[in-house]
């Protein structure tokens, strides 16, 4: 019942494109390492009736809120409310590991651009 | 609509109880900052509808989830689902910050001890 989940090992990153690890899901939310080498990025988007928090644990991200973009720090946090355009991206020279919750779990339907 | 949080600027500590330190609330969540002294915790309660994730940012926790007790370190996190006991202490010699989120907010209902 307790699982503890360290997040430094979790990470993982991929050449590909930004990597998503999860952490914990259950039916009202999921709580995700979004883990981006330089270059990468998670595109803009949005979920019409979900939250999203964006914490940035290492590295540093860009952050894409509505029109506005803000560069975010280790241990600096945003939240993207329902139907607001979102993303993060890492344009520094280090790895970025960006701590996600969202609630609640988007459903099947596809993500809007 | 983007608001950056910065979670060190904002730990605050009280030496009464630990102090929480809202960062983020909608209709379906709220984001804190639980900031623990040393020798303060959250006695365990449970919340019958809600989950809740405990992030520790900077010190050492010890959670209790369920009937379970584990120490945590910075950067290690666990999911207490409804329903079942949860609270963390610090037992260390040094300040404790651990972020925490939840969702759905709860109601107005007491909480469950």
């Amino acid at each position: 019942m307790l699982e503890i989940r360290t997040l430094s090992t979790l990470a993982r990153f991929s050449s590909e494109q930004m990597a998503k690890v999860n952490l914990f899901a259950s039916p009202r939310l999921f709580c995700d390492l979004n883990c981006l080498r330089p270059g990468q990025e998670q595109s803009p988007h949005r979920h019409d009736d979900s939250d999203k928090i964006y914490v940035v644990l290492t590295g540093d991200a860009v952050a894409t809120i509505g029109d506005e973009q803000a560069s975010l720090a280790a241990g600096q946090a945003v939240l993207a409310s329902p139907g607001v355009r979102h993303g993060i991206a890492n344009r520094s020279d280090a790895d970025t590991v960006v701590l996600v919750f969202m609630t609640p779990k988007p459903g099947r339907q596809p993500e809007q651009p």
